[in-house]
């Protein structure tokens, strides 16, 4: 009998480390996922000491491949952004040796049935369910019993029957109101965005600025309503500063916001972060175009994708299905300064 | 004998439209396309005249699935823009009932001999061999002699084995050079961008314009030498602005120099377009967000991705093989105005 190979999770306690962190490491993604050099080391050591491979592909080359996933969702790869989840599905998928398969339903549950049907007669053997917005979702009856992981949605059953990856928007809204706070702001801060917004993103990056604030016994000094688009967020800021002193700081529920903000903000003569802090959730391509960059709360989804196929591989079918929520990290630039 | 089905080109040819068009209205897609309603109607009306099924979802619905088609790219899925081709090439494997497998390279040889031996194991059909940037690549061996269709990639051969599908760059510069005629331009035109480019959107981008300007006449005013990116245009346009007479018209070689540069005229003080006229490449979402908005010429990313599944379905083996160069359009926005 061969010795037992030494598994990612012995080589993640040994380096101290997460196990996805380890599994980035491996997989040659320590740059993308900014892991510092210090853990990198740690987890390649650790690799070495437990004769680990630590070259996934190089390892999937070798091994035939038998496996096919497939990722179903509605629309995920028509947004730009969101697309990234594609590519971590597919990166987590390489280096376990498997095939991806793609399929779009657009929404439509007879596309769906059929996708998936399609997808099984293929000799699918496991399914990603994915979401482009986050949203809850009902799991289609054909992958009931079957190995799915779902990717950007949850459901609403209290004992869910599969394991969902989705960002965490809660802890976002915290680390919003922690990094404004730690930047030496109690006064004078408003959101903007549309507060009415049924989004689950938009809800649960609410309740966690107002919970962050709220512990710290600080007030939000109001609220500027207007669409999650640049135009919107231009016209509702420009009427905002018109109509009274400049605010200190605008938390702007996602970067087309900010820019908005930022538009009307230079035409009011006003000076970031001089004048009026900003900070903004998505971390999209924008955030680090604009002048000064913006400091915006990053929207993880390449790791998102990754994690779903890492959960599927790994853990579906020997840990509880829960909801997994993945850390959206403050991007900190030059938008975010003192009061 | 059944009647012979009417065919897409016979619905195009009586509709007055192209192929793509007709497949464009008969897949749903005419929003997205940007499809008048005027040519939307025709194309509908001949389907119903000549029988066509016009909904190629509801037949790929009853039609059984029994190819698939494998989408073989360097890093398509990593770009968010260049990942819309996916999106595209799903919609097309989507509405000729076929399956599709998409894997990622990144460039290695022994992955990409990986991967296409192992979709040919499971009894892949045909390829679409893409790349994220438009270039020259060598077709590997193991895909000789079979279905492939080149995306966003062409071969040096002089008597190429397979179609490929890639953006009309050299006609993209064309159309920049006849909007900026149009608009009444003839003097202080500069260029921004990196000239020296080895690209080959940068290079055909580039031959595009100075062919256009040089049939009419005009001599460019100058160059304004910068990367493709944000801060080193802004810092390039800032100097050439702070070093002579303001230009009348600048044409950046993609949105994210126009960006720098919109930063760098604001700066100085000149207005858009009253001041200096902005034209730029690629249409990326960013366009639609700068104010003044900014006409671009489209990097029609879908589309090519659509095409080519397309043409690997329906023209390859029963047409010579050639590159198919994409129209680039121009999306007229408010940056470009008279001198």
């Amino acid at each position: 009998m061969p010795p037992q190979r030494a598994t990612l999770l012995q080589v993640a306690q040994r380096a101290g480390v997460s196990r996805s962190t380890a599994s980035f490491v491996l997989a040659g993604r320590h740059v993308d996922m900014r892991i510092s050099e210090d853990a990198r080391q740690r987890v390649l050591r650790a690799a070495q000491e437990l004769d680990y491979r630590p070259n996934l592909m190089a390892r999937s080359l070798r091994t035939k491949v038998t496996k096919t996933i497939a990722l179903v969702s509605d629309t995920l790869a028509s947004d730009p952004y969101a697309g990234r989840a594609i590519h971590g599905a597919l990166a987590g998928a390489v280096a376990h040796g498997h095939l991806l398969f793609i399929g779009e339903t657009e929404g439509e549950s007879m596309i769906e049935e059929k996708l998936i049907s399609d997808f099984l007669d293929r000799q699918v053997d496991a399914f990603v369910y994915a979401s482009m917005f986050t949203r809850y979702v009902r799991v289609p009856k054909l992958l009931k019993g079957r190995p799915v992981v779902l990717l950007n949605c949850l459901t609403r059953a209290a004992k869910p029957a599969h394991h969902s990856i989705i960002p965490d928007e809660v802890g976002a809204g915290w680390s919003a109101a922690k990094a404004v706070i730690e930047a030496g702001h109690r006064e004078g801060i408003h959101m903007v965005g549309n507060l009415a917004h049924h989004v689950f993103a938009g809800r649960e990056r609410l309740a966690g600025i107002r919970e962050g604030f709220g512990a710290a016994g600080i007030k939000l000094a109001g609220t500027i309503d207007c669409e999650w688009w640049p135009d919107s967020a231009y016209e509702a800021v420009s009427a905002a500063l018109a109509g009274g002193p400049p605010p200190k700081v605008l938390i702007c529920l996602n970067d087309r916001v900010a820019l908005g903000a930022y538009q009307a903000l230079r035409e009011a003569g006003l000076s970031i972060p001089g004048d009026v802090s900003v900070l903004s959730f998505d971390d999209s391509d924008l955030a680090a175009w604009l002048r000064p960059q913006l400091t915006s709360i990053s929207l993880p989804h390449y790791q998102l994708g990754w994690q779903a196929v890492e959960t599927l591989l790994d853990a579906a079918g020997r840990t509880e299905p829960a909801v997994r929520r993945v850390e959206m990290p403050v991007r900190y630039r030059a938008s975010l300064g003192k009061p």
